[in-house]
């Protein structure tokens, strides 16, 4: 079936494997807005940063200027362990959709986190060894950062501690027994073990969490202990350093067939993957040596980019984190519960924000029930069993070679499919059972959200 | 860290991918016994086999001749999917154990079923599909096999019906909703919808049913359905055949380096994996052309090999399938509730069986509580979390590489890594905890379900 010689999946060589990561910020004219320290309204300094976040981490998160990144040998003999990843030709998805348009996805899933998250852990994770630190502390919601945290940590003998937000500690036990088996210490947010913890259970006592709570535990519990440090699965700039691993793979795995895409388009909730699958393409067209329709896919229920406001925002919705320039639905938006897949943070990356307010790139957004369609059209042609973040770029990636098909285009397009649904299957019963509904925020609902940003 | 150039991961190319599956019983001397009528006991005919199966599986059953089956093209496309599998140095491994012994892994685990079943299910599902049928029947237990027929038969648009261990419908929600999103009807065993699962629930009402009852409710299904045949994940001489494509990409990846293996290590249940890995491997042997050190692994819970009888025997606990000749501990014979893992078939492959009784492999039992151990120990420095069934390999190997450490050889040892265990962290958590013990049954308790054994 193969045309061309280009084989269902294209492996890189272990030699063929990025050496660097790719700063998009070097190339930026418009650099992403500073975090911002919330008692004082200027700009965090290294020195603040280095409290809560390791200091090589802290560089990076602060570096604007250079292109190109080392990536640490001990590094690229991980990466080795499960990278490089497949750039699969999606040829049954094609023939199924009868479109012309040539079908190309970035498949993140082939490791035991089963997402792209590990690329940025065992980053974050080797910068704590060499740093000589014991541990870090991170939360997690869903559990796939906190799974790709535990893995990294196991890996360099880190100790690791995660809090886990309590409802999904309680209905996720296999994920918290993921994390265990790989040695991480799993804690239930809101915990009688920090300072914010107490006061919050005195507060509610029958809360079941927030990841706003999880995160201001993991950063009291990394600033209250010698020898810790706080990391974050997404949205930080180093974050997006760390996952353009994809998108050098993927642009040297086009290049080595000649493949030229027309159009990139990845999931978003805080960036981590659209930015790091993005982060070459996006190079060459700041350069002006390349073009390329870029788009970013976001739930129809947590729109931060098509209808946030761009302006600075807390991080967390315990407000104790830095500022953030950001497109953001305002840090005390919660989505609708029903709501299956993740992409449900506030905001986004800085850096996004930026590149999309200088119209580099558009935003979609889309349904659940729609995105599940998606999710099961692909799975039975194509094989993978894709996390519903993923499936939000396989529908706008299906929603395109119907296009082309209607207009006869052989566009070739180009998804990030960053994870697998295996702990998701709750969500796929709801769908399979007709019983998922939609939702969408209101206008009113947004604005009062709005009202809430910090005067800045 | 890779020496000699060999890369972490070795992937063949597209077009070094194996074009026929290689058939061992070619090769043997001394043939598999047949399948035997139970109401008659002579050997099944073709007719009575096809009643039950499709026409072209049945000749690959009865096929002891032909050594290589040519692999149609619509397989190859579907394997392309997610084939070649890589085989893997398990460099960081070593570097743990202090082992002068070179470790590869073969690695089933990257496909949504998350195991190597996948390869005789999408040959199955093929040959169903190009006989006209509507749809296949199956059992499954913990779902593994269920999962890979429910995509296998999505990608050929055929109907599949899956009868589940009542227990494991229950308390496996999630299998179960993976094989739902591929289309499949999954059904808990006992049920209505057979005469023998009303008989069934006649007599026991309360009961949770057991793999010998769904295979019954499935063939009976199969058999009184227009256009519906039956399949089997393993034991029978076409599920090795199909699964020899394991042993040929791994002798292939072998090849292309010059690395040339001491031992071949696989687990062994009903014996698809270890039949498939070992296959082009014991065809040397056979044929006088290479020693290899083969070692078959089950659990000391469930010993067929080491401690069963080579008799006839019925393959399903309802006494309703053929007999096979095969190390059987009674079909009689359930294994501890406690045992996690799978490997709990009561039988082994005809075709290994006779290799073995021919004393050209060897077999090793080991407790759970070891195998977890080994689990553990290597998901925290290869990342990837093995599911309990590979994690019986990965015991021995170790086990092997550390005796190499201390007689200082540098042996070269592969063996199979069947799959992932995302589904098995019910298991995990137990040993986590602390809470994981293990069961050998006593001599007696094996010379009560021999007694069991038919008189052939």
């Amino acid at each position: 079936m193969s045309e061309n010689n280009i084989p269902y999946k294209i492996y890189l060589e272990e030699s063929e494997m990025p050496r660097n990561w790719y700063n998009v910020r070097g190339d930026m004219k418009n650099k992403p807005a500073p975090l911002l320290n919330p008692a004082t309204l200027k700009p965090m300094t290294a020195k603040e940063l280095g409290a809560v976040f390791c200091d090589e981490l802290v560089q990076q998160e602060l570096d604007n200027d250079n292109c190109y990144i080392p990536i640490p040998e001990e590094i690229r003999d991980f990466y080795k362990m499960y990278r490089p990843s497949p750039l699969v030709r999606a040829y049954c998805l094609e023939k199924k959709l009868g479109t012309p348009a040539k079908i190309y996805y970035k498949f993140e899933g082939n490791n035991t986190s089963g997402s792209h998250k590990l690329n940025s852990a065992i980053a974050q994770a080797y910068y704590a060894k060499k740093q000589g630190l014991k541990g870090v502390t991170t939360e997690t919601g869903a559990g796939q950062w906190g799974t790709a945290l535990s893995m990294a940590c196991s890996y360099f003998d880190l100790d690791c501690k995660v809090y886990m937000v309590k409802v999904s500690y309680e209905q996720k036990p296999f994920r918290r027994e993921v994390m265990r088996t790989y040695g991480a210490s799993v804690t239930p947010s809101p915990s009688e073990s920090t300072e914010v913890g107490r006061r919050i259970l005195e507060k509610h006592p029958g809360t079941t969490g927030s990841l706003g709570c999880a995160i201001s535990e993991a950063v009291e519990a990394a600033t209250s202990t010698e020898g810790y440090r706080y990391v974050l699965g997404s949205v930080l700039n180093q974050v997006l350093l760390h996952q353009s691993v994809i998108g050098m793979e993927t642009k040297a795995a086009l290049d080595k067939y000649n493949i030229k895409p027309d159009m990139i388009i990845g999931c978003a909730g805080g960036g981590s993957n659209l930015g790091g699958l993005i982060s070459p393409f996006m190079g060459e067209k700041l350069r002006g040596e390349a073009d390329y329709q870029i788009i970013a896919v976001e739930p129809a229920s947590c729109p931060s980019l098509t209808r946030g406001k761009y302006a600075y925002d807390f991080c967390d919705t315990g407000m104790v984190c830095p500022l953030a320039k950001m497109y953001t639905l305002g840090s005390n938006f919660i989505p609708s519960a029903n709501h299956a897949g993740g992409l449900r943070y506030h905001g986004m990356s800085s850096t996004l924000s930026q590149l999309y307010a200088d119209g580099l790139m558009e935003a979609r957004s889309v349904e659940q029930t729609a995105v599940f369609d998606a999710a099961t059209q692909f799975a039975r042609v194509e094989g993978i069993l894709p996390a519903p973040e993923s499936a939000h770029a396989i529908r706008v990636a299906i929603d395109e070679a119907v296009k082309c098909k209607e207009t006869g285009e052989d566009k070739t397009i180009v998804f990030g499919l960053t994870g697998t649904g295996y702990f998701d299957m709750v969500a796929y019963q709801k769908y399979n059972d007709g019983e998922m509904s939609d939702y969408i925020p209101t206008d009113a609902e947004l604005e009062a959200s709005f009202a809430t940003l910090p005067k800045v």
